[in-house]
């Protein structure tokens, strides 16, 4: 991901990791979505960095994807 | 903190580490919310778990504090 002359921001290493960790699971972002109780559209935007999404729902995708917040925050 | 039976959740922790690394920095939560372009009730209110706060505001508050949103998640 091309990040200019910026560092990366929190949300936009949560979103790739996010990805990573999500098509590693062999998971869709409809059955990632489903086992987080989120929905499916929310879980494509903040793939995109498009969401500044909240502790809770952070915590709902790391617990469905079976890894800890902090993994999907490693740079 | 008791938990009870529950997990700690991970707004929980954040609260903990936020107080904790504050209190280090020998910062009032109203330094620190300024430092962090934050409300000084804001940041009393993370302290004590009751908000699900966002990335965005926990990447302020981490760089308020020179450390990493994931130091801020450590058990």
């Amino acid at each position: 991901m091309a990040t200019g002359k910026y560092l990366p921001k929190a949300r936009n290493i949560f979103a790739r990791n996010l990805r990573k960790f999500r098509e590693a699971a062999n998971l869709s972002q409809e059955d990632l979505a489903e086992h987080a109780g989120l929905h499916r559209t929310y879980v494509g935007s903040v793939e995109r960095g498009e969401r500044n999404i909240s502790i809770d729902n952070m915590e709902r995708l790391a617990n469905a994807l079976s890894v800890r917040i902090i993994d999907l925050l490693q740079k």
